[in-house]
């Protein structure tokens, strides 16, 4: 029987298979030379199948089939209990299906990459074919997967915004240049004002997209470009519609992790016996700004929460309210962008909030301002130049309604569920001040 | 009864809502004044509302609610089989949720916008407010709805890939450069390498992103951003493997947009009088490069074919096939980018494909090289440098599957499913020589 006349049987099938002839491919994930028997394990996109090579023939051909070149085999399943799924492949003929493969830069057959992140990162292509890295990513399609699912049953329409714009979208230096037909251009640093004008369109919008920083330091959450997953609508009360919207969406993304990427939450070990996928409480327990502080112990005339701070709220969070989480709302207006809508009530304070995970900063989000005459007086408040927002900022002369939204940066929330300690690890091609290459 | 212990209704459930009191919210759309009575019609994500006001008092308040105003109003669904879906409100009580709007740059409530395209686009936040504008977004977000779910149940990954690259990803000077920390970069014309790399990874992977060429020609089908919809398999034979998957692609994609987008191509006419949603037949007609020619009467040393050659073959499809689409295989490899897998019984044609609808060429794709020495190879005969390219090409030495995949462009996918002219017409905020704002 040539191999071209047998259909391609992947790993998880063949156990339904057990006597048949059949025809897998994949890459040769390991070679172990026995005594008088050898074994290839193949690895495909489903799992690893077990090769028996008992006659010295074929013993010799796996010499020339090193680790990661890619195979079709052709042989029959048998049962055998001491195989991974209970089955493995004899008599198998083996054909290349591209060239052998030059020799690794580290293995991918142990069950953790003993490289450094580094060395991983600069031979991606190959790192990520490990079960772990590659986990990794299926977890985080999983997750984008949950976020639209959960929006688009709530009337969300799926929006894409320009990534080259004419000015910086957030406050701060870290925006790239580019050069725009011979004008000068930026990357987009966030869908923000978009996102918000087409609120007046949809009423309820989002994006999944990059957006870019030109991060100046060299840390593990920091990337310059990063998979951004923004929400936005309008027809709110206030804040508290949005983070209503925000425990549904981040509900989605761990039940659809679990539904989709359950064999990889085995793989990376979470859920058993290492670090636990959160629940997301129905009502995930909320601060003012002003309680949270008392609360960490911090003066009451901080800006800001710190750190040690986070943790505090985070474990308050857990022995009070057995929650993973808790929403901190009423940051300071001071230290929010100029679009923050103030709270009515307490002017000097914000219908922004931030949401914490496990004690650490996950999403940020608020009201905005939806009336024209309060974006100008809140750019002139801060000294802010009308100029460079002013296309946005007309917008709010043609009626918008009260809005609001949030952001989550997807590779941050991958390694907080994981409990991975670097975003680059969550991250295929990462791009940092290091690195622009592969 | 105040308006806040009312929820908000939407106006597609008021039907069920008669002799209720409810509370609706959107934007003015536009204001009558008869003799005896005035009208308002109420604009919300889900259709108008016409809204009754029969007192001198409440028509004198019309004055002061201009077009796109945003409201709120408390009144009584009445039952009126004149009026759109057999409702109105009565007795209304309005309450502005913002500010009176200014006055618009055109109207937004007639028809069809009669503002011309760069009006449009230079107002293009309000301009988007236009039923027919809203719905051309939407159908778009119907169809990469389509294109995920398609490739979702045939095992694809998603991924995301990096947009700022150290070297230009396709040939040719319409590449955008940026200041990356000092280094010089690009923007990434398409996900290509990356999505290549990642089918050592997971076999099969799909990208929907942003894409950039500095494309210096003013033309009605090219954007200096677009969005790509990216698909990339390993494990094929050959080409037409890629083929059968684009088939099943784009027949998902026509089935979302008519199962989630209905109304949006009722209001757009499309399949009702107007232009028709193409039926994606089972298997699609399909006709070497040199057939091609020979069909539309060229020159058989033609290197490409022109656009009145591709409504030449068009017009076959149809006649012989009843097939809106055709695939054309085999372009000459000279015509192709250097990752081109040539066809092995005929080296001087390719194994990439070109698929037409209507007469016009809707996506690219093709089988790739997989061997390293194949890479050296194409880029040696094309006296192009290695450099470049060399961590994209150092891949190929690690065991790569044969491969290929496929581009489509949302944008220009939409317009020619819409009948429509210009890509600007369904493309949010369209980025070009002459716009980079709003």
């Amino acid at each position: 029987m040539t191999s071209s006349s047998v259909p391609r049987t992947l790993a998880q099938a063949l156990p339904q298979q057990i006597g048949q002839t059949v025809r897998v491919a994949g890459w040769v994930h390991r070679r172990r030379q026995l005594k008088s028997v050898a074994f290839l394990v193949l690895r495909d996109a489903t799992g690893l199948t077990q090769v028996v090579f008992a006659t010295p023939a074929s013993r010799a051909q796996l010499a020339e089939l090193p680790e990661e070149t890619v195979v079709e085999i052709v042989g029959t399943v048998t049962a055998n209990g001491a195989a991974p799924a209970g089955v493995e492949i004899t008599s198998p003929q083996v054909r290349l299906l591209g060239e052998a493969a030059a020799a690794m830069p580290f293995d991918l057959f142990r069950p953790e990459l003993s490289a450094s992140l580094p060395v991983q990162l600069d031979h991606a292509p190959v790192a990520l074919r490990h079960p772990q890295r590659a986990a990794g990513l299926r977890v985080s399609a999983a997750a984008v997967s949950g976020f639209r699912a959960t929006l688009d049953a709530a009337r969300f329409v799926e929006i894409h915004t320009p990534k080259l714009v004419g000015s910086a979208t957030e406050s701060g230096a870290n925006v790239f240049g580019v050069d725009y037909f011979g004008q000068p251009a930026y990357l987009a640093q966030s869908p923000q004002f978009y996102k918000q004008l087409m609120v007046g369109v949809f009423e309820r919008v989002y994006e999944v997209g990059p957006v870019f920083r030109a991060e100046p330091h060299d840390t593990a959450r920091h990337l310059a470009q990063y998979t951004s997953l923004d929400a936005e609508l309008g027809f709110i009360a206030d804040h508290r519609d949005v983070m209503a919207v925000l425990r549904e969406t981040l509900a989605g993304m761990v039940a659809t992790v679990t539904e989709r990427a359950g064999e990889s939450l085995a793989v990376l070990g979470v859920g058993a016996g290492g670090v636990a996928l959160p629940e997301v409480p129905t009502e995930i327990p909320a601060l003012h700004f002003t309680e949270a502080l008392a609360l960490a112990g911090a003066a009451p005339d901080e800006p800001d929460l710190s750190p040690a701070d986070e943790r505090a709220i985070g474990a308050w969070a857990l022995r009070e309210h057995g929650s993973d989480f808790v929403f901190v709302t009423g940051y300071p207006m001071r230290k929010r962008p100029f679009y923050t809508h103030p709270d009515p009530a307490r002017p000097g304070y914000s219908n922004g909030f931030d949401l914490l995970f496990r004690g650490v900063e996950l999403v940020t989000g608020g009201q905005r301002l939806h009336r024209h005459a309060d974006y100008l007086a809140a750019l002139a408040a801060r000294g802010e130049p009308l100029a460079p927002v002013a296309s946005y900022v007309e917008a709010f002369r043609r009626g918008m309604p009260p809005h609001g939204g949030f952001a989550i940066g997807l590779e941050r929330f991958v390694a907080r569920l994981l409990g991975v300690a670097n975003v680059r690890q969550v991250t295929a091609f990462p791009r940092d001040l290091h690195r622009l290459t592969p």
